[in-house]
């Protein structure tokens, strides 16, 4: 048991380190140049981790990972264009969800929440439809951690000359994408996943000559990416009230980031977290629902135990009581649970996570029992 | 001079408290009952603050006020509604500007940026369009620190059987306003200004019967307050990932707002800035821009000095090495600079200021001469 509080295992919000929540102990003015060189370094950190610097602008948004997605499908999708959605979990749906509600015309391909979309897929459905202007796609599907094959299907999108958007919310950061070699008008991810800032704003990565085009085509304000950039651009501010703390919180965790060697380290970290939880959830006897083949190092599902007597809500209390939160299951067809497993910890942290599951699995009988 | 952080008199984000700071120093899981609890107590506590539990729901919403106001519009007003739009200073500008992106059929009133809008003006207009399903206001015009009379609009209003949609962004929490006597629609404000929160997110309180019947009005996925209040209520969760830091902060401000005295404390604390602050100015010869009797004690606009080698960016960190960060004014036929008198500040922080300002304009000539 522990007093302290607990760690997230979640897939964000997740468990930041102490510095970066420091730099939220000071107060900033939106207006003042200290604040617009904090921006001005953030957008130019997260560009340099997929060397876009050159081809993309890095657009930060107010709100959670979905306004950003929303943000991109909105501003960069003209009003007559017909969006491709790639489908193996809910993020993807959503991705479906929001062309619906923007009125963008749009059609789905869905695969099994364990089959990652391919590139054969794609080519065949591009071939078959002209008509589709954009591909949508989510990098690593969080609802299970499955990761879809990004580099293939980027290039199948290019050489139909269509274009890509990509959810990266849970991946940017920890897998690595290079904007030199994969082609794409939109990246979206967020403060609060693997660059371990906290949650409260997103960034759309959007490759420049498509944004420069795009002017007009949003259908809201607030959510406009061609007036935010261009805002921006000319006067180095946020078009509305930034969330101060927030960008310095991930000005800080940008910093910490580099100084762990960049993305190398932290793919490198995250794996060896993924490796202690599953090798030590292996020997509780609990299963993992994907091959790990195509297992991203971002978040684990996990089968529930066959015991009749186990629920999520009590287990999850039991797992609390000694430390970690872990995060329910997000699949219709299965019983499952998730382990997250980024965010500020490492293996040593993935292995007293694994004890406190097998404690709470083994005294999973004598409470709440009804 | 001093070397501590400055002291924001901005209209937001402003000085908070430490405290508050203190409190984002925890990280949340946004599935946890603890959050979840969170935010239950700081809807609970701003639906006090209005006296409007029996009629009103609060929808917080991720993002910058800007985004609560477009959500309010896109979800309140059917799409074969009308608008219209009572303008004097920016803000009004910019709810005109959300429903012709949102493609809100609307018609403006404008009146000078320091000429109130009147009851007459209203019933007038009302009058004369039987097609104005809503009319939206600004209540305190942060653009200059004008009181629009919301009391007396709010009665035109409903005698017209029309609907009411107030951005009070500036003023809830400072000033009065009570869901019994004053009917509306959607009254809009956000964390970051006289809560004296971080800013990061707004909320929206929404007339029951008018949210119950808003369903597929929203033009987004991500600002649809049916959607957003319907998952809150039937889960307790945030639809999308909460800015949990952001949440803890303002709920450690409202802790804050009922130790001082609830509203009519914070409106004593800040008319008393506002006095100290005009007399102040007065004595160092600076003009308001408004007349007593429509200032409302949350921004001052002053007329800038007369002398010709004035700058306002010189000026600007002129005062802010003495400690106090000022906002530029947001006129455009008058040059002028405006002065916050909200935020964690008191009246001897604000006749500090002047002394600033003092001194700023009396080293006028001493550097940066051109
Ligand atoms: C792949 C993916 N897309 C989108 C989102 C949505 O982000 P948010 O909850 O911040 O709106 C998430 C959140 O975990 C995600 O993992
Ligand atoms: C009256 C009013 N409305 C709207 C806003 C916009 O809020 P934000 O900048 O948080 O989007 C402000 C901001 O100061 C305001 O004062």
């Amino acid at each position: 048991m522990t007093t302290a509080a607990p760690r997230l295992l979640t897939p964000g919000p997740l468990t930041t380190s102490l510095r970066t929540r420091q730099a939220m102990l000071e107060d900033w003015g939106s207006w003042d140049a200290r604040f617009n060189q904090l921006t001005a370094s953030v957008c130019a950190r997260l560009l340099a981790i997929l060397n876009g610097a050159d081809s993309h602008h890095c657009i930060p948004l107010q709100g959670s990972g979905t306004f950003a997605v929303e943000a991109a499908i909105g501003t960069l999708v003209p009003r007559d264009g017909k969006v491709l959605v790639l489908i193996n979990g809910a993020y993807g749906k959503r991705l479906a969800k929001i062309c619906a509600v923007l009125g963008r015309t749009f059609s789905t391909f869905e695969t099994a929440e364990d089959a990652p979309t391919t590139a054969a897929d794609v080519d065949r459905l591009l071939h078959a439809d002209s008509r589709i202007s954009h591909v949508a796609l989510v990098h690593c599907e969080t609802s299970t951690g499955i990761l879809n094959p990004l580099a293939e299907i980027a290039q199948v999108v290019e050489r139909h000359g269509r274009r890509l958007i990509i959810d990266a919310m849970s991946s940017f950061g920890a897998l690595p994408i290079d904007a030199r070699e994969i082609p794409f008008d939109a990246l979206i991810a967020a403060s609060g996943k693997c660059l371990e800032g906290v949650p409260g704003m997103g960034f759309v990565f959007a490759q420049k000559a498509a944004l420069a085009a795009a002017q007009g085509n949003s259908h809201s304000l607030a959510m406009d990416l061609f007036d935010q950039h261009s805002y921006m651009a000319s006067t180095g501010q946020w078009r509305f009230t930034p969330p101060t703390h927030v960008v310095a919180a991930l000005h800080e965790a940008l910093l910490q980031f580099d100084e762990e060697g960049g993305l190398p380290a932290r793919h490198r970290r995250y794996a060896s977290n993924c490796q202690a939880l599953l090798d030590g959830m292996a020997a509780l006897g609990l299963r993992s629902f994907l091959p790990a083949a195509i297992q991203a190092p971002i978040i684990v599902t996990f089968h529930a135990p066959q015991d009749p007597r186990y629920r999520f809500q009590d287990f999850y209390e039991r797992v609390k009581a000694r430390g970690f939160i872990l995060y329910p299951g997000k699949l219709t067809q299965v019983e499952t649970f998730r382990v997250g497993c980024i965010g500020h910890v490492d293996a040593t942290d993935m292995r007293a996570a694994v004890t406190a599951i097998g404690e709470a699995l083994l005294h999973h009988t004598s409470i709440h029992r009804t």
